[in-house]
Formats: structure tokens, sequence, C-alpha cells
């Protein structure tokens, strides 16, 4: 692999489940780095709306000019570079789980917790977040909170958020949690479940090491 | 294969992505289609929530109490289940571009317009739509119709949404707009290269016979 860009803001949730990948798949060195800063506002400028339409972090370019956007996309990329995909699923019924709780904790916990921080909070500040709507924001909080009942109770039952194994989706679960500890959003201590699995996501090497490029 | 069964509103938009998924993979007659009626909020009831926490359809159920959520998961699901995927990719790249055109026709058209509906309009009645912002709504309108220019403006250079060939992404611009069809929202008379393209894809078989079973 000769090329490889992350467009990212190494402390933002979303780039976290790039890094997180990437440091799975053992290939953090092979990706250089370029820093986008988010409180300028520079994802929303029109040289980078041209790398990205929807103005959001990560991006990955692949091939000079080619650039992939969306975490899942990504994770598709580089989970199927080495032929052996260990994030996204081998099996139909493999694939179909993950991509399913990938898209729910997306839905129920990360994107919602996104929401309530350029909405219900001040976000990156008035000059990014052009157009703010404050009820939207809070009712997208406590649906996070929602959320994180919901994979408390699915935690209960298996190790990891797919199943038996690891997976992308796991990565966006902990993405959703590292968006809310920046807003100091907890866990709610009953959530014990989801508690255990945290500490024991944390304590992977690809968490630990996700900042190290 | 021995058990599929769909849990859908054949009309709906997002049920529409995996109809028209399987005609493209010659599945139709696979599947048994169950009949959840949106327009009483069944989607919402106890029942239906055990098969999707998230209250959407459509919902394949691949194994006897197994529930598959989510148009992406199920679609992965469908288009690998004879080894020879046509919608998702075949190579690292394809997938990576699929999948990140995928979800921006998710996030820029057709969730914007499912939520113009849910909060801008009466939407399934005060009996589904407990709560609406219709601020929100209708901020989502426009923001659809933005979309609908940006993949004008990138039809114009390409005959797919995903590049040279139908895929996954092309149909999830369909169920947007097959949405905003329902809605009476038009598309823009001056997005030819969109109209041209939608025109095409009216005239395929799977999009013809989607609601054939």
């Amino acid at each position: 692999m000769s090329f490889l860009k992350l467009y990212d803001y190494p402390r933002g949730p979303y780039p976290a489940r790039v890094r997180i990948a990437l440091g799975e798949k053992g290939l953090q060195s092979q990706v250089e780095s370029v820093f986008v800063d988010l409180r300028t506002g520079a994802h929303k400028k029109p040289d980078f709306l041209t790398k990205n339409y929807s103005g959001t972090l990560p991006v990955l370019e692949i091939e000079p000019g080619l650039f992939i956007g969306e975490c899942t996309a990504i994770t598709e990329y580089i989970d199927n570079l080495d032929g052996n995909p260990i994030l996204t699923g081998k099996s139909p019924k493999e694939k179909a789980i993950i991509h399913m709780m990938n898209r729910r904790a997306e839905i129920e916990l990360l994107d919602p917790i996104s929401v309530y921080f350029h909405h219900g909070t001040p976000g990156l500040g008035p000059h990014v977040e052009i157009y703010q709507n404050k009820e939207w924001g809070l009712h997208q909080l406590a649906k996070s909170i929602k959320g994180m009942h919901y994979f408390d109770s699915f935690l209960k039952g298996q190790p990891y958020v797919a199943g038996q194994s690891f997976s992308m989706a796991d990565i966006t679960v902990i993405g959703g949690l590292i968006f809310a500890s920046l807003l100091k959003v907890p866990i709610p201590e009953e959530c014990e479940a989801l508690l255990e699995w945290y500490a024991r996501m944390q304590n992977r090497a690809s968490f630990i090491n996700r900042l190290d490029f």
C-alpha cells in the first residue's frame, strides 16, 4: 500500500472510529494524518467540501484525488484490503448482523449525541453552527441515553455488540461513548453490562493507541 | 434457501429499497411478505419492537427468530447469499465507493425527506407521531432538495450513483425519490441529469415489478 491519507481531527469521535479500525487491522503506520481543524469550521469550507460534500470527518484518500467519506465505507475499505475481513463480517449472516448493529449504534447513540452537541449546546461556536434547533438537540440527547440502556440490555446476553466477536459495531458504540464523555454525559450507573463492556473496550490496544499517528 | 420473511409495507420507500434489491438478485419468489400496517403504528408497538428496536421497516427474518433491520444490512445479506455480490461491491475500492454513496444518499436525500414527512407534515397521524418538531422537518425538506441538486451534478459525469455500474447506492437514491413523489415534492426541473437517470431507473424490471410479491 503506497498511499493513504486520513483527513481528520484526531480527538473527534467519528475519526476515532477509523483510527480504531486501523489499529485493529495493524494499518496505522500506513496512514498519513492530515489535520482538519473542526474548531475553525475547516470541514465546512469549499476546499474541504470538494473532498466530502457532507462536510464531515473523517475522509480517507485512497488514491490521489479519490476521497472516501463515511466511517462505514472507510471501514469496509480498510477491512477488506488484505482479503481477510475481521470487522465487517465474512458470511452473509455475519455481514447482516454487523451492519445492522453498526447502523443501530449510529441511529440510537452516536448520531443523536452528535446532534445534541451541534444543536443542544453551543457546539463548535456560532461561526460554524449556522443553524441550530435546540429543542431537537435536547430530544436527541434523551434518545442517546435511551440508546445506552438498549445496548446495556443487549450486552447482558453477549460479549460484543454484534455477538461473539469484536466488530465494526463495537467501534461505533465506542464512538458514541467517546462523544458522550467529551460532553460530560455519563453512562447511567445502572447500565452495568455496558460499563463492563466499555472497560474491556478501553483496554484494547486499538483504543489505547488510537492517537499514536 | 428455505426461509426469508420480509416484514414490510410494500408501498413504503424504505421497503422499496429491499424489494428492488431482491428483484435485482432474482430472489423475490424466495420471500414471504408480512404486512405491517404503518398507518396504525404497528411498527411502534411492543411486539414489533422486539423484532427491531428502532421501530422501522423493513425487517428481514433470515432464520426463525433472527431479525435483520436496516436496509444496508439486509442488502448486504441478500447480495452475498450467492457469493456473487452485484449491488455492494466486490473489491475494497468498489465497496468503499458504494457504501459512501449509499450513506450519502441516506444522509442528504432519503432520511431528510423522511424526517420532513414525520415532522413537517401530519405524517402518519397524531396516534403515531407522538413528538414532532415542525421547524426541523422543514429544514430537512430544504436539505433534501439540496441533495437532489448534489446528485444531479454528480450524475452529469457518470451513469450511476457509484460510478459505472448500478449498485445499492442507486437504490437508495431511488428510495428518496419515491418518498419525494409520495409527498408531492417534485424533482427540480433543472436537475436534468437526475431526471434522466431516474427515468432509466424506473425502466428497470426491479423497479417495475417491485410490488409483485
